[in-house]
C-alpha cells in the first residue's frame, strides 16, 4: 500500500448500500463515483461497518434524508477502515492507518462553531449515513482530516465498536462534567437499562472504573448479553424475572442511570429510581408518541430534595472518539477478548445487503464485512 | 449598641413563635431560654423574619420536625437581624452588623463534608425552623460565625429577602455550572414559572444578566407581582388568559425554566417546552401524589436530541447568600425601590403570630417585624 499520492485505478464506479429515504424496505446495491479525495481528505478503505438502532430506523422510513441532489442515501455510520491514501494537506493520519470516521458534520449554530458538533443547538446538521450525506456501506470514502480518528493496529477485530461506545463515553462524560458542581462526586453504583451494544458498553465503561453495576434487559439469562454483563463483574437482571424496583433496590442510592433502551416507561421508572445526586442519562430513542401515567409529585420533590439530573445526550465529540479508542485497548487488557462477544452477528457486505436489517433477537451487533481479505 | 462581650441581662426567658409539629394549626407565642452564646458563636436580635410555602406547610403539618428533646419548633428560616454580641472566637462579623443566617445544618455525608449541605446526599441534615433545629422567630438567637452572612446597612430594608434569593442564586449557579460543559453557554431566554418570591427573584437575577425573560403566573394583570416584572423589563402572561404554549412560543430556543410553582403539570410543560441546550431548574415543590399523563416519548426523544436537562435544586450554599447579598445591591443600583415591592404584607411579631399561616393571595410576600423600633 503506498504512501500519499492517490494510487492509480481508482477511478471509475464502486459500489453502495444504499436505501431511498421515505421508501421502507428499500434497501440495495446502488453504484457511486468512487471518491476522488481533496487536499485535506483522506481515502479510506472500508473495513467492516456496524448496524445499530438508527439503521433500521432508517430501513423502516422513520428517518433519514439523501444528499443534496440525490434521491438515494448510502447507509452506514459506524465504521472501521484503513487509510489508503492522503491529500497533500493531511498530516493526522498515513496510508495504512486504521481509522474511524465520525459522524456529525457541523452547522454554522454556536455550539457547531466552537467545535461541539454533538452539542448542536440549531439541530440543522448532517450525520454522514442518516442525514444528508453519505455513509460508510461503500468500498471506499474520503473524509477530511479532522473527523478521522486512528484506531491501533492490535484493535483491528474491535474497532468498529468505537462509535457506538463514543456515544456512551460522551454520556458519562456529561455525567461527569455535570457533577463537577459538586466536590464529593464519586459514582460508585449505576443502573444500565437495556443490554444492546450502547447498555453493554456502558456497562464495561463503568466496570473500568470501579463502578457496582446493575444491568437491565428484558431476555432472561443465560444469554449472550448477560455473559458479557457477568464476565465484567456486573450483575445481569431480566425484568421479565424481577420488577425493575426489586433490581434496583438491590443497590444503594443510585448515583448514575445510563438509559439505552428509549422505551418511555423505563424513563419514568428511571426518574423514579434515580438516587440522591444522581444523573439519568437519557442516551436512546425509538420513535412513538406514548403519553403515559407518571408519578410526577413524587418525582418532581426527590429530584427537588436529591438534587437530582436528567440529561439527554446524543451523538459524541471527537474526544468522545479517542477516549473510545483508549477505552477498548483498556477493555482487551482487562478482560482479553470480551468486547469482541458484543458481535454477534456478521453479514458479507453487498452480498447480504438485504439482511442488514434483520432483527436480532438472539444477538447484540450486527457487522457488515467489507474488503475482507 | 456595647461589642464582643456578652452584654448583661440577656438571661431569663424570651418569647418566640413556635408550632407543635404534627398538629396542624398550632401556631402559638411560646416561652424559650433567652440563648447563651458559646465562643464560636454570634447573639443575633431579630430584625424581621419572612414567610414563605414551608412555613405555611408547617403550620399545615405537612413536614417538620421540632429539635430532640422538645415538642415545639420555632418557626422562621428567612432572617435579617443584627448582632448584638460576638463570642470570643468570633472573627467575620461584629456587634452592630446586618446578617442573615443559613439554614441547612451539616450530616456527615460526603458533600455535607466538604462544605456543600445543599447537596446533602444522605439528607439527615437539620434546618433552622424546618427540621430538628429552632428557627429566628424570637427576639435573638446565637449562631455559629460560618452560618452567618453579614449584610450591608444600605440592605435593611430588603436583605431578608436574601435567604428567599439565595435559593434562586443556587439554581441559576447550578445551570451555569451544568452547562459548562458548553463552550456556547449563553443563556439568552428564559421562562419563569410562577411569580411567587422565587419567581419573582429569579426574573429580577435573570433580567440583571441581560436575558429576555417572560414570567407566568395565574392571576391576570394588573397585580402587584406583574407591577415587578414589568418593572426590571420582562414579560408577564397570566396562564388564564393565554396558554402556555402560546406564551412559550414567543421565545426562540427556551435556554432556561424556572419552575417555581411545585404544580407537576407545570413540571410536564416545562420538559416539553425547554429549548435545545435548555436547562430546566426544578425548585419548588408542594405535596401531593398525583400521577399525570406525560407525552414521554416526545420528552425522551427531544432530552436526547437536544441535549436537555432537568435538575432538581433545594436550599443554597453559603457562596449563594453572599452572592444574594450582591446582587439585592445591584437591584438597588440598576431598578430603586423595585425589590422592596415584593414585600407586600408586614405582621408584628408575637402580636399576630396567628396571622402567620394566612395566605396572601393578593400579595406576594409576607414578613414578620421583631424589634420594630
Amino acid at each position: 500500500m503506498s504512501g500519499s499520492p492517490i494510487p492509480a485505478g481508482t477511478a471509475g464506479t464502486m459500489p453502495g448500500i444504499a436505501i431511498y429515504p421515505g421508501q421502507p424496505g428499500s434497501v440495495h446495491v446502488t453504484e457511486l463515483p468512487r471518491p476522488q479525495p481533496r487536499p485535506n481528505e483522506a481515502v479510506v478503505r472500508v473495513r467492516r461497518v456496524g448496524v445499530c438502532g438508527t439503521d433500521r430506523e432508517l430501513i423502516e422510513a422513520k428517518l433519514g434524508a439523501p444528499p443534496p441532489g440525490s434521491r438515494e442515501l448510502v447507509l452506514g455510520h459506524e465504521v472501521l477502515g484503513m487509510v489508503e491514501a492522503t491529500g497533500r494537506e493531511v498530516r493526522a493520519v498515513k496510508a495504512g492507518d486504521l481509522v474511524v470516521a465520525t459522524v456529525r458534520r457541523p452547522d454554522g449554530c454556536p455550539a457547531c462553531r466552537t467545535g461541539q458538533p454533538d452539542m448542536c443547538i440549531q439541530r440543522a446538521y448532517t450525520e454522514r449515513g442518516i442525514l444528508g450525506a453519505h455513509g460508510y456501506m461503500v468500498e471506499q470514502f474520503t473524509e477530511r482530516e479532522p473527523f478521522l480518528v486512528p484506531v491501533p493496529a492490535s484493535l483491528e477485530g474491535v474497532g468498529v465498536l468505537v462509535e457506538p461506545l463514543s456515544v456512551v463515553e460522551k454520556a458519562i462524560r456529561h455525567a461527569d462534567l455535570i457533577q463537577a458542581r459538586l466536590r464529593s462526586w464519586a459514582p460508585t453504583t449505576a443502573l444500565v437499562l437495556g443490554a444492546g451494544p450502547i447498555g453493554l458498553l456502558g456497562t464495561l465503561l463503568l466496570r473500568l472504573r470501579g463502578v457496582e453495576v446493575v444491568t437491565v434487559a428484558r431476555r432472561p439469562a443465560p444469554n449472550p448479553a448477560a455473559a458479557v454483563v457477568e464476565a465484567c463483574g456486573a450483575r445481569y437482571h431480566s425484568v421479565r424475572e424481577t420488577p425493575l424496583a426489586d433490581v434496583a433496590a438491590t443497590l444503594p442510592n443510585i448515583d448514575l442511570i445510563l438509559e439505552a433502551t428509549g422505551v418511555s416507561a423505563l424513563v419514568a421508572d428511571g426518574m423514579t429510581l434515580l438516587g440522591n445526586n444522581g444523573v439519568l442519562v437519557l442516551l436512546s430513542v425509538t420513535g412513538g408518541e406514548s403519553v403515559a401515567p407518571v408519578p410526577l409529585d413524587a418525582i418532581n420533590r426527590e429530584f427537588v430534595f436529591g438534587n437530582k439530573v436528567m440529561v439527554g445526550s446524543v451523538n459524541a465529540g471527537l474526544e468522545d472518539f479517542a477516549a473510545g479508542v483508549e477505552h477498548l485497548a483498556e477493555f482487551e487488557r482487562r478482560w482479553p477478548g470480551l468486547t469482541s462477544q458484543v458481535i454477534t452477528h456478521r453479514l458479507r457486505g453487498f452480498d447480504e445487503a438485504e439482511r442488514i436489517a434483520d432483527a436480532t433477537d438472539d444477538g447484540i451487533k450486527t457487522v457488515v464485512e467489507f474488503a475482507v481479505d
